[in-house]
C-alpha cells in the first residue's frame, strides 16, 4: 500500500491520491454524528462504556472533549474496561493542532452533552432485537442534509465522525438488511471480537422486523428504522447534503459502511465526492474487514492515518497496537485533515506528542 | 448620512466604512438566535403573532423560511395582526441571492423548530413581571461562546440575528437593569409604539426582582437573568466567541442594544471588532432611538441597509414604510452581508425583487 506523508492509501490507491491532493492545505469543518442505542447495553456487545448504563454517557462526553478539551457529564475520559481511553483523545488533539473548527449533530440521546450540538429531531435507538429501533429516520436525514448543504457553502471540505456505542452491531443491521454481506467483517473495540453476538443479536432484530438478508437494499430508511441506530441518519444526512458541492471524508471504522450504504441507495451521484479516513489499525485489523465491506458498496478510496503507538511512553495508548478500541469519533478522518491542513507539517509524531500530552493532562489526572 | 452602494453608514460613519470594507468580497456565516418569552404574551406588547401563543411558532417558524424557504411549523408565514409578513422573507431573500449559509441557535424555546437548530442547554423565558424570568444564563452564555469561536475559524466574518416576540421589551429590561436609558427609546413592529406598556411591564419586574436601573450595570448575567430573555445570552455568547477573531455584523433593531451591553460588560476588547446593522425603517423610526441607545454603550458603527419598499408592486410589503415591522431575524444585517459578499452587486433593486418573488409565493398562495 502506498503512502503520501503519513497517510496510507488502503483502497482505490488513485482516487485516493486525487481525492487527499483536493484536502491538501484546505479549510475543513469537522462535525461530529452522534447518537445512542439500547443496543449498546446488551452485555458482551460494546466495550465503550465500563457499565451498559455509561453507554449513555460515552457519545456526549466524547464531544464535550472536542468541544471543550474536558469531560463534563462525566469525570475523566470515557475508556474501555481495560481503562483504555477514547479515540476522541485522538480526534481533539488533531483538531486542536490543525485549528479545525468542530460542530456537533445529535440523531438521538439519552442524555445531553453540555455544549452545544445540532437538533436534528430524533430520539434515542431502541435495542434492536425489538424491532422498530430508531424513529423519525427520514426526518432526522432530511434535516442533517440542511446542516450538511450549509456547511458546504463555507467550508473546503467536510470531515464527519461518528460517537455511538454498539454501533458496529446496528451497523451490521442495517447492511444485512441492504445486502451488503458484513457478516465476520465488522470491527469491534475489544481485541476480542464478539461476531457471533453482533450477528445473533442482528438476525433476532431482522427476525421480529419481517426483513431478509437484502430485502430492504432499495430502502435505507426502512433499514435504519428496523435495525439501525440513530447515528446513521443523521451522519448520511449530513453527507448527502455536502457532498454534491465539497468533499466529504467520512471519519471511522467498519460502521461507515452502514452509513455508506445508506448514501448510495438514496444518491449515488454524490459518491464521487466521498472517502472513507480511518486508521492504520483498522485496515490492519485481522478481525474485521473494511475493505470486503466497502467494495461491495461503492468504488470509493479508503485513506488511513498511519498513527503509530508502539513507541509510546503511555501504556493507555501503546495499547492501541494490541487492537483495542483503534477508531472511533472521526480520529483518523481529523488525522488526515490535520495533516491535509498543516501541507504536511503536522506529522504522526507531532500528533502523537500532541496525544501524550492531552492523555497526560486528562487521564494522569484522574 | 454618507451611504456606500445601498449601505447608510448611519453612526460613526469612518469607523462605519472601515468595518463594510472588511466585509467587502468575504464569505459569511449567518447565524439566528431564536428564544421565547412568556413576556410576548401581555396583552399590546408584541405583533409578532396574531394571538399570544401563536408567539411561541414565530421563531421556530422564521427560522424555517430561512433554512427550507417555507415554514412548517405552521401554515404560510409569521404576520402581524394587520397581515403585514415576517422580515425573515428579507432575510431569506438575502442570503439565498447571495448564497449565505444560516444556522440556528436556541437560547430557550417553547416550539422547537423543524429544521436543525443549535440547542444551547437554555428553557424558554418567563414573565419579566414575575422576576426570575431566565434560567441558566452562564451556560448558555458560554455554550453560544463556543458556537462563535468554531464558526470563526472557518467564515469570514459572522452575521447575527434574532427572532423573539417581546424581544424589545425584555431588552429594555436589560438595559434599564444596566443603566442604559432606553426608556421610550425601543422600537415596535408596530405602527403605534407602546412605550408606557413596555415601561410599566419592565418596571414591575425591576420591582419584584429588587433590581433598580443601573444596579446591575457590572452583572449582565443577573440583568438577563432577572429581566431579559433567553434570545440575549445566545447572541451575546456567540458574538463574544466569535469577535475575538473575526467581524460580527449584529443585526437587529434597538434589542441589540441589549445584547451590546451584555457583550460590552463581558468582554469589551472584542467591541472593535464589531457593528450594528439594521434597516432604514429603523435608523428613520421617530418613535425609537437607536443612536442614542448604542451611543450609551459603546462607539460602535450603525450600518443600515437603505432598504425601500414605497415602490413595490405589492400592499404587504409597501406597509413596511408605514413603520410596520421596520426589523427582525437580522433582515437589515442580511441584506448588508448580501450587498457586500457579492460586492454591491446585489442592490437594494435586486433584492427587492427577489424579496417580492418570495412574498408571492409563499403568502399569495395562502
Amino acid at each position: 500500500m502506498r503512502k503520501i506523508h503519513d497517510v496510507i492509501l488502503a483502497h482505490e490507491e488513485d482516487r485516493g491520491e486525487t481525492f487527499l491532493g483536493s484536502l491538501w492545505g484546505k479549510n475543513p469543518v469537522f462535525l461530529c454524528a452522534i447518537g445512542t442505542t439500547e443496543t449498546a447495553k446488551i452485555p458482551g456487545i460494546s466495550a465503550a462504556g465500563r457499565y451498559p448504563d455509561l453507554t449513555d454517557y460515552t457519545p456526549p462526553a466524547d464531544v464535550e472533549l472536542l468541544l471543550l478539551g474536558r469531560c463534563k457529564c462525566i469525570p475523566g475520559v470515557p475508556v474501555t474496561p481495560e481503562g483504555i481511553p477514547t479515540p476522541a483523545l485522538i480526534t481533539m488533539s488533531a483538531l486542536r493542532l490543525a485549528d479545525i473548527p468542530a460542530l456537533v449533530v445529535s440523531g438521538g440521546l439519552n442524555v445531553n452533552p453540555h455544549v452545544p450540538f445540532l437538533d436534528l429531531g430524533g430520539a434515542p435507538g431502541r435495542d434492536i432485537r425489538e424491532g422498530r429501533a430508531v424513529d423519525n429516520v427520514e426526518e432526522v436525514l432530511g434535516r442533517a442534509r440542511i446542516v450538511g448543504e450549509n456547511l458546504a457553502k463555507i467550508a473546503d471540505y467536510l470531515v464527519v465522525g461518528e460517537s455511538i456505542p454498539g454501533g458496529t452491531t446496528t451497523a451490521l443491521g442495517v447492511m444485512l438488511a441492504m445486502g451488503v454481506d458484513a457478516g465476520g467483517k465488522v470491527s469491534s473495540s475489544m481485541p476480542d471480537n464478539p461476531h457471533e453476538l453482533k450477528i445473533e443479536t442482528v438476525k433476532a432484530g431482522m427476525k421480529v422486523s419481517g426483513v431478509e438478508f437484502g430485502s430492504l437494499a432499495e430502502n435505507p430508511v426502512e433499514a435504519v428504522s428496523c435495525v439501525g441506530d440513530p447515528m446513521v441518519p443523521a451522519f448520511a444526512g449530513v453527507t448527502l447534503g455536502a457532498a454534491r458541492e465539497v468533499p466529504v471524508l467520512m471519519a471511522g471504522g467498519t460502521q461507515i459502511g452502514a452509513v455508506l450504504a445508506v448514501v448510495e441507495a438514496l444518491d449515488r451521484d454524490v459518491l464521487c465526492n466521498v472517502a472513507i479516513g480511518t486508521t492504520r489499525w483498522i485496515v490492519s485489523d485481522k478481525t474485521a474487514d473494511l475493505k470486503g465491506i466497502i467494495a461491495q458498496i461503492a468504488d470509493v478510496p479508503i485513506l488511513a492515518a498511519d498513527l503509530d503507538f508502539s513507541q509510546s511512553r503511555l501504556e493507555g495508548l501503546r495499547a492501541y497496537e494490541a487492537g483495542v478500541v483503534k477508531e472511533g469519533v472521526g480520529a483518523g478522518g481529523a488525522a488526515i485533515a490535520a495533516m491535509a491542513k498543516s501541507e504536511g507539517a503536522i506529522t504522526k509524531e507531532i500528533l502523537l506528542g500532541e496525544i501524550e500530552r492531552n492523555y497526560e493532562l486528562l487521564v494522569g489526572s484522574q
